[in-house]
């Protein structure tokens, strides 16, 4: 058996989420279908990890298995052109036997992004949150330093399925400004449900001043979801990247199409 | 009776162009539903011009008469949310009763952009023209000399509503590489039907080898459509900026509201 990954691209706005659903509409859903009307057999992908509805991938990995003899450069190409034109696959590639999108992942980085003009712009509405009242962005900046390393994010998570821990570490976090948008970058072991929009919607009550960024430590602490921040929302957000080991990176960063 | 001019942002994919039509689905007909929604009053709105479906706009400007005594520096933000998410009014300004969007215009530019990657880039995918195979920048640069001026665009029109004349002044074309992006900017004092998307799709080919940028003058002489290149896809497309004499300039660079 052959073990295919794609790095995929979404514009997540149209869809009810990454993970299947009864009644389809989501990004699995139509990646099957593409491989479907490809290969002529059913294949179930697995994702990275799943997104909501509504939010967005540049570098989302999925992987799956198939006998299918199709030339691995050939994917691609012939994957977009079963896909509607806001899924792209950017690159396939032929993984080890082990790989597995989620299980193999060590690293994931999203970006956060938003809009801080008077209105939103027209060509990047669709990704941005938009947030037209002042923010103070050293005091936004300030405060993540409190996130990185290794905490308990259990008050910057949604209640979800029970989980072993909510232990997770943060390795980096960033906020960007360009023009009118600013971008936060975290990049993590992993994030529990909500974890990166509800960090947003926490460092923007920082930047509103409702909280200061030394309040992150005791929020913390006390694991308590009501201490933090609201939701940011959907669009704002998107899945940027996922890293894997050394030996699966060598393979993920060269396109055999190229 | 007021004079009010609007600037307005659009994404086109989902209308069927600017200038009403019989069923609805244009900008126009959401301009006018979101100001009778404001006014309690039904107003045509006039816009610099039409703009197909599917094409885009960062700086369309309309204008529209009314007694309605609200504040100028309210307008935007209240017809904003009034309308869907992809129109948004950037800003507005009170006329002198001789401003007209149209007939007072002087210059206007367009965009036309190129993604030149391989696949589509997902954030700006709704806005660019996909096009992987290689293209020549030099020679589209070298050709654009050509444009440049006062010349009868026949070849570079679809037939269309006759007209006195097909005379137009090109005053300045450039290219621009952004990444993996080409953008095509145009300024003239008017366009004619599909000119901006004849002269995109002639570029194309001449990036592509099919045509001599030296095969320009010859093709704007013989007035014949067949011989410019084939009219470029409308998503690439956007309306830029319109330009008014400098005492109506000096009233739009100005937003009330800020």
């Amino acid at each position: 058996m052959r073990n295919i990954a794609l790095i995929v691209s979404y514009d997540g706005t149209a869809y009810r989420g990454f993970q299947t659903q009864p009644g389809g509409g989501t990004i699995q859903d139509e990646l099957e279908r593409a491989i479907r009307s490809l290969t002529g057999t059913d294949i179930r992908v697995e994702g990275s990890g799943r997104t909501d509805a509504g939010v967005h991938a540049l570098g989302q990995v999925v992987n799956f298995r198939t006998e299918t003899p199709i030339p691995i450069e050939k994917w691609a190409l012939a994957l977009n052109g079963r896909l509607p034109d806001d899924i792209i696959v950017r690159s396939a590639h032929e993984m080890p036997e082990d790989f597995h999108a989620r299980y193999s992942a060590i690293r994931k980085t999203y970006r956060y992004s938003i809009s801080t003009g008077k209105f939103p712009e027209i060509f990047t509405a669709r990704y941005r949150y938009h947030h037209y009242r002042p923010l103070d962005e050293d005091a936004m900046r300030d405060s993540l330093k409190f996130f990185v390393g290794e905490h308990d994010f259990t008050a910057f998570s949604s209640a979800g399925a029970p989980r072993k821990s909510n232990v997770r570490t943060i390795y980096e976090a960033r906020l960007e400004r360009d023009g009118g948008d600013l971008h936060l970058y975290l990049t993590g072991s992993g994030f529990l449900y909500n974890m990166v929009r509800i960090i947003a919607g926490t460092l923007i009550e920082i930047g509103e001043g409702k909280k200061a960024p030394g309040h992150i430590p005791a929020i913390l602490e006390a694991k308590d979801r009501n201490m933090a921040g609201p939701k940011a929302p959907a669009q704002g957000l998107a899945l940027w990247r996922v890293e894997y080991p050394p030996a699966y990176e060598a393979i993920l960063s060269v396109d055999p199409a190229e």
